[in-house]
């Protein structure tokens, strides 16, 4: 193992030259801006340290880039997942340098996907070299997908998957990355939360009318007020029958979990300036919540003046834009019809509800195996005891992974820290993370070397 | 009366060259453009047909004319309300002419007030002149009382009316002019709603949150579709306790006129492309909801993301501006503070409800002799019978006379016709209406002669 640690120690220079190498093609796929450009650097990167690869392509989608590492006499497999796009820039003026041009100041590397995704991108493929390097072979054979749409919502990684499944398969994935927490802990994640995305659209006069006509002429808006009512009460619980049907509870080793993940409860109430949480929960419960509660969130409401003062306005369209948080085993497409239909049984066949999205929920055991196997690493390399969420709050697409391909999902090792500003200006990461993380999955991936 | 006829016909250019005169200057209230520069013509126009006037100031308000005739020896007084202010001319490229340059084309004069409101001052003040001329006095004494916000919603005329009372009492008041009707039959309007509008505004997290942070932070949005549920169903009846108190129904006389008024269901229905009306009323029904029904219109609802596709947010605001229209003898003061009351009694403290403005409803009885007055004499000059409507589904604040002073208020023998388009570009009156009008104020003020 030492050999592997003075191997990427005396590559420092040069892997920070290639990560800062990837990050200059910008790849912003909200702004379609250097997809394909970045996607040739990334295939020559991995073919640099002997990854075989595959380009994907659906019309209309940006390319997924497949790579394979196989050896000889290997039996075991394991994946990982990124991805090469990166999120809009803007605002442009507050970055201290400029976000496609990195640069490293005070032991940070700084710019726009350095952290999300590029640096863990990075990290794995070196940890390949370095493995393959030092040991003469790669004793694992190793799946790597890598999406450009992840920060526009993975539109086409369902159909990349479903029609590369054979190529996909391994024993055990890698997610994204993360990083480590405030206290230099690395972080594990095992499962996301499932959404739907809904617009509701409720029409009203053919063109906006004066407010005069108000006893006569049915007004979109107060359509909407109403069917959201009848979808949500005060008391947060979604009435649509049959919504929590599927709803699993967090098992006993998950609500253990939940006590020891950091989560300042006083900070966060401050950060957004507000009293108390919803049902006045705390402690362990809000992060029960957090992490277990099924939602029906309002994104948008949008309907006729919104100016200074008044005008005195019916507004012939009004629209919502709504994500519903999903648990497992939720399913979007079962609860979109459940939507659908109940909006009609309560007299609102007037509306039009369009699907915008779905993903479903999915989480890995925290006593699986190849959870096991990656805490245990992490925790060897990094001297620290990791911190395991069983779930976030959030949602990304490990069900194709976890749900379609029955495989076990981590999310850990990766390059980030609290300050790594992702999605925001000024994204960095630590040199020393960076490192760190390459250290991690080169010794994970040698393990395999010493396994049956 | 033929030698006031001729003496109108032979004056008939000098009047529309003084009405181009009046509108080529701006006055647009609502970008506060050319306000002096009208005032100051209007105050030369009125002095030069023997109108006494006074020039009456707020602090931050535009400036209100009062006029004056008086006579030796007359004991009746009628008044007049108009306001000099206009509607922005945008958008400027849809106007076949410049709005502020009226030109006469097809029997037609064009520009920005010459019907909303300009074409009323000066047929009215016409009218004065040529009485004055041809009877060598006016047998009755007039008030003029003439704004500068009425586009803008009158904001200073309550304190005007208030503290210059004295100087505006009359016996009966003609408001803004109305005109015909497509089938040429002058329009007589007794009454309009009352008013109120108010924002409400929920306050979320102190920034927009990730929706991730659904199950604990509270989402405005949410609180104001629970609070509007609360004000009213979907039975369009409003909840708060005795807003419906004080409501008048109309009188047997007014449901009699009401059948008389031209309404074309079908056509309206068309031109908002709408299959029927809000629970299912037709005709004579649908106008009596459509003049004497009290309301809660949404005119917008503001909140959270509202561009294309999804942004999963949870806002940190959410603001809705509502209309309640009011009929007699609803107080929209009174109703504010039910409103106030009743969200706070129904757990909706948190939600701030700011009044933006108020109206009283206002009508005179289609019996009060001086609207008998008004529609002999309308019938006598236009040789039809006139419309009489009892009151109008919007607010214009007649309540300032008719309740404050105790007065009787009837809009009629105006300038306008159905394609007017006011407010819109290419506003435009008839050169005929305009010399019919002028008749019959004229005919109306001479009229006081033969009277006791």
């Amino acid at each position: 193992m030492e050999e592997l640690t003075d191997f990427i120690e005396s590559n420092r220079e040069r892997f920070i030259k290639d990560l800062i190498r990837l990050c200059e093609k910008p790849s912003v796929s909200a702004q379609n801006l250097g997809i394909e450009e970045c996607v040739e650097t990334l295939v020559d990167m991995m073919s640099e340290v002997g990854v075989k690869t595959h380009l994907k392509r659906l019309e209309g989608a940006n390319p997924v880039v497949i790579g394979e590492v196989n050896s000889k006499g290997v039996e075991h497999t394991i994946g990982f997942y990124n991805h090469y796009d990166v999120q809009p820039v803007d605002p442009l003026d507050l970055w201290a340098s400029p976000p496609f041009k990195p640069e490293v100041r005070n032991g940070k590397i700084y710019g726009r996907g350095v952290s999300d995704n590029k640096g863990n991108i990075v990290a794995r493929l070196k940890a390949v070299e370095a493995v393959s390097e030092v040991l003469g072979k790669v004793p694992v054979n190793i799946r790597f997908l890598i999406e450009g749409e992840e920060e526009i919502g993975s539109i086409h990684l369902p159909r990349y998957v479903k029609e590369n499944m054979d190529l996909l398969r391994a024993e055990g994935y890698f997610w994204e990355g993360d990083g480590v927490d405030e206290k230099d802990r690395p972080i594990v994640t095992l499962g996301a939360k499932g959404i739907l995305t809904v617009e509701l659209t409720a029409i009203g006069p053919s063109r906006d009318a004066h407010s005069s006509w108000a006893p006569l002429l049915p007004n979109p808006a107060w359509r909407l007020v109403w069917a959201l009512a009848t979808i949500k009460g005060e008391d947060e619980r979604i009435k649509i029958p049959g919504w929590y049907d599927d709803v699993k509870e967090p098992s006993e080793e998950e609500v253990k979990l939940l006590e020891e993940i950091p989560f300042d409860e006083d900070a966060e109430k401050k950060r957004f300036g507000i009293q108390r949480y919803l049902g006045g929960v705390s402690g362990v419960e809000s992060r029960k919540k957090l992490y277990y509660g099924t939602t029906c969130n309002i994104c948008g409401f949008d309907s006729g003046y919104k100016g200074p003062g008044m005008k005195t306005v019916l507004p012939s369209i009004a629209k919502v834009k709504l994500d519903f948080r999903l648990v497992e085993a939720q399913n979007p497409d079962k609860l979109y019809e459940s939507l659908v239909n109940y909006l009609k049984a309560e007299g609102f066949g007037d509306i039009k509800v369009e699907k915008l999205g779905g993903y479903e929920a999915a989480k890995t055991s925290p006593s699986d195996p190849f959870v096991k196997l990656v805490v245990g690493k992490l925790e060897e390399v990094y001297g620290v005891k990791p911190v395991v969420i069983p779930t976030t709050a959030g949602t990304t697409p490990i069900y194709l992974i976890k749900n379609w391909m029955n495989t076990p999902v981590v999310s850990g090792g990766g390059v980030g820290y609290p300050e790594s500003n992702i999605h925001s200006p000024n994204e960095n990461i630590r040199v020393e993370d960076f490192i760190r993380s390459i250290k991690f999955y080169a010794r994970f991936i040698a393990s395999y070397a010493e396994r049956p």
